[in-house]
Parts: C-alpha cells; structure tokens; sequence
C-alpha cells in the first residue's frame, strides 16, 4: 500500500485534526515536545479566566485544583497498567526520580549500591549521583555498560533505575522480566517512563513494578515542561517516608501543625502546591489519549517507523547514515535514530526545510512517531527531505554548525 | 480623608485596571493567591498558540524557554535586593527551601542542628523535619518558640530558617539583625520570603543574606500553583553541590554527559525541566511590579491596614475579635489577622458576600492588602460587611461549619 493509502485506512486518522500544526511542518520530534492539543487552548483560557480570575482562592475547591494532581496521575496511571491511587503528576520528572531513588534506598537500608547503565538520560544519572554526594558516599551510584547491567546484580544494590525506552536509540527495555531479575536479587526497580508513556503499552502492575517516573512533555502532549509523574506501587506507599516531605504530602495540609506526618498512600509524594496551570494543560494532553486505543497507536507506532526505515535504506547506502535503533519493532519504542558525522548540520538543514526532529550529541539523528498526529505520507515525505538535503549538500553551511543553547 | 478621598489622590491607583477581578468582590486574599494580571492571558495565549503550537521543540532556542529561569530570577531579584544572576524562578517553594537548607548543610559540615520557630510555615518546618530523617538524624530538626530564636543561635547551628513575614499573623522579622547574629555565630540563615516578595520593601544584599527562597503565586501574583523562586548569594553559589543535581544544573545540559558537572553559578541549583507555561504567566505578574514604586506600595499598604485596624476597632470591642498581628505597622507585612472562635464560619459568611479572605486554624481571620489592586473604599467596605455579619449573626449556619479541603 502506498503512504497514502495507508493513511486513509488509519483507525486513528481523526486524531489529526485534534492537534495544533503548523501549515507545511512535519513534526517528528513529539519525543521530545509532544505537539499541542488543541483543546488545550480553551483549557487554558478556562483555568486563567473563569478558576483564576473569577474564582480565585475558591478555586482550590470549587475547581478542585486541590486534586489535580492525583485526579492526572490517576489517568496516567490507565496509560501505564498502574492502578488507581498509584501515580501522582507533580513536580519534574528530575525531582520524581530524586523521590523514587531516596524512597527506594529507605526500604533497603543495608543496601549501598544505586545502579545503572552508562548512557542512560543524564538527569537520571546526575540524580544518582548527587544523591551519591548527600549521603556521604554511603550510597554508591554505579554506572555499567548496558548489556552489563543484569550480571551486575547483587546483593549490595539497592535500587535499579532504568529508563525503559533510551532516548537516542529507542532501544526497549524488557519490564518484566529485568524487575524480576532484580528483586530476585531482593533489589528494587525504578523505571524512567519519560520515553513510553503514550508511546508504548506499558504494564506496571503486570511487571510487578516498584517505582517509576515520567515527563508529560512529550509523548503526552502536556506542554512545554509539563509536570512529570510519579508511580509508587501501592505495597510500598505507606512503608516510605518520602525525602520531600513538603507540606501537600501531609495527613492534613490545612491543620497547619508543627509536625510532618505523611498522608496515606500516594499523595505522601507531593511536594509543594500543584502546577496549577502546568497541569491543566497537561490533563487535555492525557485525556486525548485515553480516547484513543493504545493497542492501536503501537501498531501505528511500528508501522510509521518500519516505513521510515524501509525508506532510509537506500540513503543509508548512499548518505553513509547509520541505524542507531535496533530494526526489530519489539525492541524499540516509537522513534529511530540514525548516526551521522554531520548529523547536527544536518538537522538544521532538515528543520530549515520544515522537517523537525532533533539531534543528540555525539552523531544521532532522532526522528519520533507519535501516531495521534504523524501521518505515513509525512514520513514518506521526510524521508524525501532527507536525500534532498544530502543530495544538495544543504547542511553544509557555516550557520548550521553553530550550536544552540538547546539542541 | 474619607476612603474615597484616599483613593482619588492613590499613586498606585492606576494598577487597578490592570488586573482582572471580578464584580462584586473584595478581594483581601492576594496573600494567598494573588489576582490574575489582565495581561497573563494574552501572554499565556502568546506562549500556548504561537511558542508552543508553531514554534515547537524551535521555542526553547527562538523564545528563549531555556532562559526563562534565569531571566525570571533577575526580575524578582530587583524586587528583593539581589543582583542579577542570584535568584532563579523554578520548582515549588518547597523544593526550593530543600535546596537551600541540603546547601547551607554541607557548608557547615561541623553543626548539626537546623533551627527555626514553632508555627513556622508548615512546609519549612516538615522539610526540616524530612532532613533530619533523610541524613539518618545526622542533622537535627531544632524548633523553639518564636522569642527564644536568638537566644538558641549557637555554634551547633548550622542553618536557622526563618520566615521573614509570619503567614497567619503577618509578624515581621528584622532581616537584616538576625543575618547578623546568626552569621557572628557561624550560622548561615535561609529567609522565606514568601509573604514578603512584592509585599514590601526587601534588601537581601543588604542583609548579606546567604539563603532566600519564597513563593511566585502570593503577592506576585504569578498564577495558581506558580513556579517558586531561590536565592543564593554570589559567594556561595559555586562552593555547593546541590542536593538535587538535575540535568537543567548541569554545566553543559546538551552535551548529554554521564558524570554530573554542576553549572557555574545560580544556574546550578536548577533541576528539571522549566515548567514554561507557569514561568510565562509568573513573569506577567513580576514584570507588573518592576513598573511600580515599592516604596509606594509598602506606603499603601501600610495606609490600607491602619485604616482596616481603625475602622475594626470598634468591632473588636462589640464581636469580640482580638487583633493577632502587631498594631505597629514597622513590625508586620501586608496583612492584618484577628482571632475569633467562630473565625472559619465567619469567613465563610464572609466570602457569601463577596469580601474574600481566609481562614487559618485554629482560630485566625487573614486580610491581605494589595497595593496594586486594593483600594481604601473596599476596606472600609470589608469592615461593613463583617460589621452586618456579626449583627445578622450570618455565620451561625451548619454549612458554614463544615471545612472544605483547603481553607
């Protein structure tokens, strides 16, 4: 079938019309900035107008901001197979992998070893470490290689932390059995959903997970810096005495007392007041979502890439590009990255031609597939702007070599 | 001079159309969650539709998103007597105050007690609290009474937190004095500005403050939930490692490193992804007080509560409320507190009839003044309502005695 014939029998087609996109763009960076919904908009202007300037401080109650947090989280949590009362959306994804970790640790106390791969999204690591630094060096954050992680496994780690898609290669991690394999070892797992929710079917119960965090900012459309989330699993909840201990994890926030006493269960995991608007944004986001079929969107997901890379085969040849993405559907997520040594200039060349995706250093292209809004005839079509670009030498100019501030 | 009067001659009068309150309401809770600016919506709509919706991934270089904790911090510095380059707007309060009381901590690596006062803001004091179990009790969690703070300043003390306005009474701590004593013993001081920034005159480089951190949704009306902000001073930025060592604070955030390399400077204490679209409708409200004369505002807001506390006089005597804030102007922020026993109905009562403030157990009325949008004739208006409330006895209602989730 072509691209667009595929298109016209897409049962998530509708979704499209659904998202704020620029006239003559084809977005391929949702991994990174999830486009805007455009309901958002409204929302928005709801929460700012109306729960804002008219409702003002009744607003807390009459709007029910007081509950966003666990209201979200919950509808996360339908997202990523987690149950009700098991997920908070709040604060960054950083700061939820600071609480996860220090959780984690506090339920292993004879435990000194934090673990995880080399490469992994550097907030993870750098949390790792810093909290390396807070204990003295009591708790020792180790980095392996990937395919080492497994055997590195023993009795002295504590915590695993993991991201389950990595964020240049796309490469899968197997949920299930690597949480079994580690709390076979009596070590927990905390899992960094920031590439996969919205993204890929995710099981959290099914994989017997501990803990987990996440971003709202990409594949769930929330918004520039959107609050992250938090999983805790339910048996753990109330055995945590969180290392934020802010005053909207309290048993009664509103008693005003001098002394910190955890709310039961999940909502112990705030911090300080909701993102109010932050999170309004980001529930139009995770509601688009629950509409559709996730069963349906993976499909999708394998579809837009696997034509992506069929594609590319001949640019790889031609281009010198290579797959950074492992080429079996299963063990990836919903992007493929490719390396090239001019792989910064030319993404500039791409984005100047209105095909956006992103670079990561060293060489890594990234090209995301959001199946809400990516269409198959727009990835055909990137594919075109590719072997243009090449053919063209059009990232060969002074300007695209230029480092932005973010790339 | 009649209210009326005072109002027709009021410099700051002009501010008034610049937000946006609703009909029939007088508004005396900006303490708690500042009014919404006119200009927050367009700004936010400018951010949702044009950065967000057509910029995309493009807005963190071309709307400089990646700047905005920073540029956001150098305008609320102006506002508290920090040079540019001390402040960052980020995160919640809370985390905020983490930040500072881990830094202040592993500056003083000999003392382990952090000190602050009974009835302190709760979140101060559970962060303390949380502290001291996270360090395994190594650092003591120190609460005295609110006159005993200078006596117990001693050479354990690593860090005294204090509020520099008191949340239910509107108290007022001399900065400046405290700094002082603290620093003669070795201590460093962490000041919550959050009932102080855009409230009234504050001088941190004066102070020689080393710590400050406060709250972007209270006077600066920054919008519900808004992005806190903290204070380092210059000297001690590059001597900590932050305890939440987030990739935003990483020296190079886009070269995706695996070792944790803190930024030079304030930049360090980030740690998550800004939170854009609460930093966007923040900076409308602190930009609104750059264009006013602070000295102005604290003038006025000193002419509001003189005039609240003259015309409740009287009530005072007939419906027995007691004055919970200090009758001297030079000793409190910009609210003035009255106990009564029936305090939570009677502003319930209250709120009924559009004079909205709030209510903090177990026994405290709060009435903020805001110089921007408050005018004399709406407090003596207040001072009516509360009058016909008691003679009605409206508040003796069951309704009015159930508490709602946040008070």
């Amino acid at each position: 079938m072509t691209p667009e014939q595929l298109d016209a029998s897409d049962p998530l087609a509708r979704f499209r019309d659904r998202f704020a996109l620029p006239e003559g763009v084809i977005y391929l960076d949702g991994n990174s900035l999830g486009a805007r919904p455009k309901a958002a908009e409204e929302r928005l202007l709801e929460t700012v107008r109306s729960e804002w300037g008219e409702g003002l401080i009744t607003s807390w109650n009459k709007a029910d901001w007081v509950g966003m947090p666990q209201r979200i989280g919950d509808k996360i949590a339908r997202l990523i197979g987690a149950r009700p009362g098991e997920v908070v959306a709040c604060d960054s994804t950083s700061v939820n992998v600071f609480k996860a970790l220090a959780a984690a640790i506090s339920l292993r106390p004879g435990r000194n070893v934090i673990l995880s791969e080399a490469g992994n999204f550097p907030t993870d690591v750098y949390i790792m470490q810093g909290i390396e630094a807070l204990t003295g060096r009591q708790v020792r954050a180790q980095l392996v290689q990937p395919d080492e992680i497994e055997g590195a496994i023993d009795g002295s780690v504590a915590a695993l932390l993991l991201t389950q898609v990595h964020y240049k290669t796309g490469r899968m991690r197997d949920m299930a059995r690597i949480t079994s394999l580690a709390q076979e070892s009596g070590a927990l797992v905390i899992w960094d959903l920031s590439h996969s929710a919205g993204a890929i079917p995710v099981d959290l119960t099914g994989a017997n997970a501990d803990f987990a965090a996440g971003c709202g900012y990409k594949y769930l459309n929330g918004g520039p810096g959107a609050p992250g989330f938090l999983y805790v699993a339910q048996r753990h909840q109330n055995a945590v005495t969180p290392a934020l201990t802010g005053w909207f994890g309290h048993a009664a926030p509103f008693a005003f007392e001098d002394r910190y006493e955890p709310a039961p269960g999940i909502a112990r995991f705030l911090v300080g007041t909701p993102p109010v608007l932050g999170l309004s944004a980001l529930e139009v986001g995770v509601e688009l979502f629950l509409e559709a079929d996730i069963a349906a969107v993976r499909a999708k997901s394998i579809a837009l890439s696997q034509l992506f890379i069929e594609r590319m085969a001949p640019l790889c040849a031609r281009w010198d590009f290579q797959l950074a993405s492992p080429a079996e559907p299963g063990e990836r997520g919903s992007q493929i990255s490719y390396r090239h040594p001019e792989g910064y200039a030319i993404m500039q060349a791409l984005i100047a031609r209105g095909v956006i995706g992103d670079f990561r250093a060293p060489d890594i292209l990234r090209f995301g597939f959001t199946p809400l809004y990516t269409t198959h005839a727009e990835v055909a079509a990137a594919v075109d702007h590719i072997d243009a670009v090449m053919a063209a030498s059009e990232w060969d100019r002074p300007e695209y070599k230029v480092r932005s501030a973010v790339t």
